[in-house]
């Protein structure tokens, strides 16, 4: 059975370079940058070569850059770590209503301990508007946080103008950057922001490697306790093969982004274009144009999310419905549910993201294969029945 | 030049059976777990072969195992985690002097937060007096955090005996058996402990692996947030190579445990008499006979650990000055002043740990070449010339 993987936003195969620069770290070079003889030291030289490498891609000095394990941990570093830390200054936090639940839940624990957290709303297109950052502002607010991009319905957002805002006041910006490192450019200088979380294993890096960028000055509190790593941001033994794999990902990306992009570009319009075409009462959700290159994400009334998956799957192609990390809860999309959809539609959700490998055959294999798996679930679906009996009176 | 690495404690290289095992979820297998579909079901499925393995290897269940990605998250995670989600409780801890800083700065945090911190003392061989456990019990007490075997002196502490006397209270126990995790047998049950913590890259697995056990019916307050992964317990994309090379060591160290722990101890006790026989003023850290098999820990009178690694580097031997997080720091190391030794002679601290590779003649070679450079180290110190005056008088 041919096989195509249209689920890039759950994570991506590691690049043959990345896995070779990895390979001697498992093997002879097993030192602990901490250590001062000559294994440690080799192994210390790998992590700050592939600290420069990440930095560039985001065009950041190397000692901004914290290493991580996961864009969640970079996520609950920000927004707990940062919070911590200027929690004398105010308890005040505003977030968009679609962040990724590691930002969500790290200010639910914020709540908890005595924080407030202001949810600024989307338009339809999943947009949050900069003049409703401004409006949520208050005296005692100390952190905001709006992601780059959304992983599950492709939307950028205004991050740029959200920073210039918030910088104004002497508000602290976070990012999160996950979706979208390694897809779009990215400028910390630029964008203006504090701190952004990236995570490799969205850019052909390993899983386990990530970082949080924090500006020069910016303080946070520890979230893993223990030694004198990471600048004592960040204890524990540093996971110098994923580190090393992270650095070489975030080098090749720098280089070949933009051609990644356009290609991407190209199928995703196609199967949007086609899939509106062929599939009737099917929506794109997400910004139509300002969106991520690779990401095309729909919601198909009348069937459930999962019985598409399961459908798909059984003809070789993976595909998911929303973030991975929501993926088996079932529940209908925070983020979709923010952009106005009904209950009914956001259970509909579907998303297909594009690797670098992906060709125009596995487009037309997906758009061969997918109108009988809906014509078949919809003839299950007592809502499409119900429907149907509607538009014959 | 000869290489000889007796730096066990900063992590171990990785079993060539963990990095076979690892290799095709770097690869073809590079599924999230979280995924419905079958790239995403593979990835789970060995995810939960390894939870199994690493179950087996502490006589645990396997859902009371949350993967971590360093012994010091894991620790964190226990400490931190079990006494927030115990707050409505009892505020008040107790440690012993000789915890891993991962533990100490995770108790701290909590002080910053409210809580109570009673740090029990350890005698000259770095043993904690279960008895002193008892008496800083208060009705406040939530958990108490003691470590199985300290890394630094080796000493094994009696757990077992700690944890029956806290769990008469009603009181949670946690041990940091990262040191202690694939060197001696472990039995959470027969420990008695409700929460404990190793990391796979002591003991021949990856960096990046590491886990918890949480006993049935523990509770903990996640410290990176996110998704559902690990019960809820821990957020972030699962590291699946990372997870899949730990479940394989603990698997391979289930078999090699006592074979491994015979050898070293063999090679471990000539270091240890040859050491005191050929040097001067050295003494034994840690406890003389309850310690892992595979350390052994000096202080060395009027010369710095730190001379001493820089003068074993160049004649390409590997070793340490306590554990791999501080050796940076240049401070007296807290575990050597909490068993009473002065400033002076705590800041000589020496400690060679051994692979299951060594050989008799890496410890030939170190004890050739280990007294010149003590004696050349000594020559410089104006400590111990001024001791050779006193004792000319």
């Amino acid at each position: 059975m041919k096989r195509v993987y249209l689920d890039h936003i759950a994570g991506t195969p590691l690049l043959p370079e990345a896995l070779e620069a990895m390979l001697p770290f498992f093997k002879e070079r097993f030192g602990n940058p901490q250590s001062l003889h000559e294994a440690g030291q080799i192994a210390l030289g790998a992590v700050e070569e592939a600290r420069d490498s990440v930095a560039r891609l985001v065009n950041a000095s190397a000692a901004e850059i914290v290493f991580t394990a996961s864009g969640s941990e970079a996520n609950t570093l920000a927004v707990k770590g940062l919070a911590l830390a200027g929690r004398n200054k105010g308890t005040h936090l505003v977030l968009s209503a679609i962040e990724h639940n590691s930002v969500l839940n790290a200010a639910r624990s914020l709540e908890k301990m005595g924080f407030a957290v202001t949810l600024v709303p989307v338009d339809k297109t999943g947009t949050v508007d900069p003049g409703d950052v401004a409006k949520a502002l208050t005296k005692e607010t100390i952190l905001v946080s709006v992601m780059l991009a959304n992983a599950e319905v492709g939307t950028i957002e205004p991050v740029a103008e959200i920073a210039r805002i918030a910088k104004a006041r002497g508000v602290t910006v976070h990012t999160d950057a996950v979706a979208a490192a390694g897809q779009i450019p990215i400028d910390v200088k630029a964008l203006g922001v504090d701190a952004l979380s990236l995570a490799g294993d969205q850019f052909y890096g390993p899983k386990g490697g990530a970082a949080l960028f924090l500006k020069k000055g910016a303080r946070v509190l520890p979230l893993i306790e223990g030694g004198v790593q990471e600048g004592g941001r960040r204890g524990g033994t540093e996971n110098v093969p994923a580190i090393v794999g992270l650095g070489k990902a975030a080098e090749i990306a720098a280089v070949r982004l933009a051609g990644r992009a356009e290609k991407a570009r190209l199928l995703r319009d196609r199967l949007i274009a086609e899939m509106l075409r062929k599939i009737g009462h099917v929506v794109l959700t997400g910004h139509p144009l300002n969106r991520l290159p690779h990401q095309a994400s729909f919601c198909v009334e009348f069937v459930e999310g999962e019985a598409m998956l399961l459908s798909l799957d059984m003809k070789g192609v993976a595909a998911s419905s929303g973030s991975a990390c929501t993926s088996k809860t079932l529940k209908a999309s925070h983020v979709l549910l923010a952009m106005g959809l009904d209950h009914a539609l956001a259970q509909g959700s579907l998303v297909f993201s594009l690797l670098e490998s992906a060709a125009s055959e596995d487009i037309e294999y997906l758009l061969d294969v997918f109108p009988p798996i809906i014509d078949r679930l919809r003839k299950m679906s007592p809502l499409y029945t119900d429907y149907l009996k509607e538009n014959q009176k």
